[in-house]
């Protein structure tokens, strides 16, 4: 009888062990999240990645996949503001929203969450850090216009690192305020010419790199690799801070190539998003508590895969991008996951069940 | 010791049982199979049952989601026919083959497997039967418009239920050969006029329902509830099959909707569609050894669920579809799955591996 007991353990043993990505996918807590967002990726921009380089994308490196449901409050086709504040703060608000529900009122974010809780925290885009999708996790202001209001909240906001564009919001502004000042007050090295040279960042020390007076350049005008380098560095920083880190990478222009209906622009801005995931998932597999999630706010441009046409004949033998509108589209928004509990990102929910998912995912 | 090693097993036993629709998810052989395909059915289209109906569609049933990429051989962007022998044959083919590879020689299909293995199977379209899609399954020809060959071929082919529209192909031929009469001689009980009582097909016969000239009505023309009453008319009679069944349920005409950029056929096209994946996920439900797998081939239009314009100007507040071209589009389509084995349709993959990612469910 003991003997059979033992044999049973065992068996039942092994077999929990099984499938054991599946099972860390399901059920293990991470310490670590890295949210990386491509603004106005929908479907077709993410397909860009699969056609118009030789190598396979980072994307198929994911095995959890779900669909978010992008709607925000008082509209059918949300923006970046309503889009990124579901993803940071868990509400469904109104365009234009930073950061606050629609009543106006500063809601929670993950990142400041995850500050109370001890952990590091970051935030990287290729538009100016004081732009909508990483200013709602920072910021908490009535309308995403407000981009001084929004450089003066990152003073005083628990950002450990950032990395993007915007002097001007914080050292040409309307009221003759230095901000860079206030940010070096406030304990930040700041930095306003390149990224560091890797291993130079200090554990406990708060940095800013601001290396555009706005936007970050296009990746047809030289920005080079400054998205995985930027995520490579912040990752190196964070991830010091024995709690654990919350870092949020925004793929910013992927948007602003739909809005411009310019096929090349996107698919360039998609290729470096897809460099920063390559980034972020090497040091999750590598660092095996990390949770990487990937999505996008919501599809602008209406982009198509379309059939390119040769001599007024539509051939399937080659892509020609086409586009449908100059804004937003309300497709809903692929979501991608990797690592302790992705399997939580499964199936079709509200983008404001992001917020909710990584706090359940971290027990929080 | 003996206690300690009893309360081990139980532990770990109740662990086991843990996340149970996960487990059979992941581990569970299914014994039958039904795939929905939605033609030209990309994430915008699918979106439109989000938004233009009360009710939550089926799509929100599914736990289980992945993409596959559906570049055909020798070209960039897909047709119906080398996209649906990708999925019943699990090969990358030209546009134009049905059931036959790049060398055109014939390979053998799901349904063609299932029925070798003693299964029962059935097609369903609303489209001819004799289109490319459903044809894939159970024909084999160089080319989709050889649709007097195919029907020729459903002849005898081990096909035990199929109801869509072709009676042309069967009864108004050049070769002026009546195949309606060749199909009842070959032990088909065949009705031209409408689906029959439910409860009335009888185990071990074979049906066939042929109800319009060429493709079914327009939903807006009046088809009514033919493709959910079908597909529950075939889950009825194969599941009396103790061996299980393989049954393909085609929504064909979103992608008419899609070439012809009228959003309001497609709207009506994925609600009907909706409703069909709702029976058979009712059915998997009830019965609990059913794979359920939905996706498509292709997209058709460059669907965007685009801003509306109210006098000049773009608002968020209502959606306007709008189309960038008359043909097909590259992007990658969305794959939804449930039941048994439902986890081995997560990640990114070819439209040919969901071939044999149906044959590793069942373990064949």
């Amino acid at each position: 009888m003991k003997k059979l007991l033992f044999f049973l353990a065992v068996v039942l043993m092994v077999q929990g062990c099984n499938n054991s990505y599946q099972q860390i996918a399901i059920r293990k807590k991470p310490q670590n999240v890295i949210l990386l967002i491509g603004d106005g990726m929908g479907l077709a921009q993410m397909s860009t990645a699969f056609y118009y380089q030789e190598e396979a994308p980072n994307f198929v490196r994911f095995q959890h996949l779900g669909l978010h449901r992008p709607k925000p409050s008082g509209a059918q086709i949300t923006d970046s503001a309503a889009g990124a504040t579901a993803f940071s703060a868990g509400v469904k608000t109104y365009n234009g929203a930073i950061g606050v529900d629609s009543s106006q009122q500063a809601r929670k974010t993950l990142l400041e969450i995850a500050a109370e809780r001890g952990q590091s925290t970051g935030v990287i885009a290729t538009s100016s850090i004081t732009h909508a999708t990483p200013a709602s996790f920072f910021a908490h202001v009535e309308q995403r216009s407000m981009q001084e209001e929004i450089a003066a909240q990152l003073v005083h906001a628990p950002v450990d690192f950032f990395a993007g564009g915007g002097i001007k919001f914080f050292a040409r502004r309307k009221d003759d305020l230095n901000y860079l000042d206030s940010l070096k007050t406030a304990g930040y090295l700041v930095d306003t010419t390149a990224l560091p040279a890797k291993g130079s960042l200090q554990a406990g020390k708060r940095y800013g790199y601001l290396l555009a007076n706005d936007g970050m350049p296009k990746m047809q005008e030289g920005r080079g690799d400054f998205l995985a380098e930027a995520t490579q560095l912040a990752l190196e920083h964070l991830s010091q801070d024995k709690d654990g880190f919350f870092l949020m990478v925004e793929g910013s222009q992927i948007d602003w190539g739909g809005h411009a209906n310019d096929g090349e622009y996107i698919i360039e801005e998609v290729k470096d998003f897809d460099r920063a995931i390559g980034a972020a998932l090497d040091f999750a597999e590598q660092e095996g508590n990390t949770l990487v999630v990937v999505t996008a706010d919501h599809e602008t441009g209406g982009l198509s895969l379309s059939a390119a046409e040769v001599r007024m004949q539509r051939t399937y033998e080659h892509i020609n991008p086409t586009f449908s509108t100059g804004g937003h589209s309300a497709s809903l928004i692929p979501v991608y996951a990797y690592g302790p509990s992705a399997a939580k990102f499964q199936g079709i929910y509200q983008n404001s069940d992001i917020f909710g998912k990584i706090l359940e995912a971290l027990r929080w």
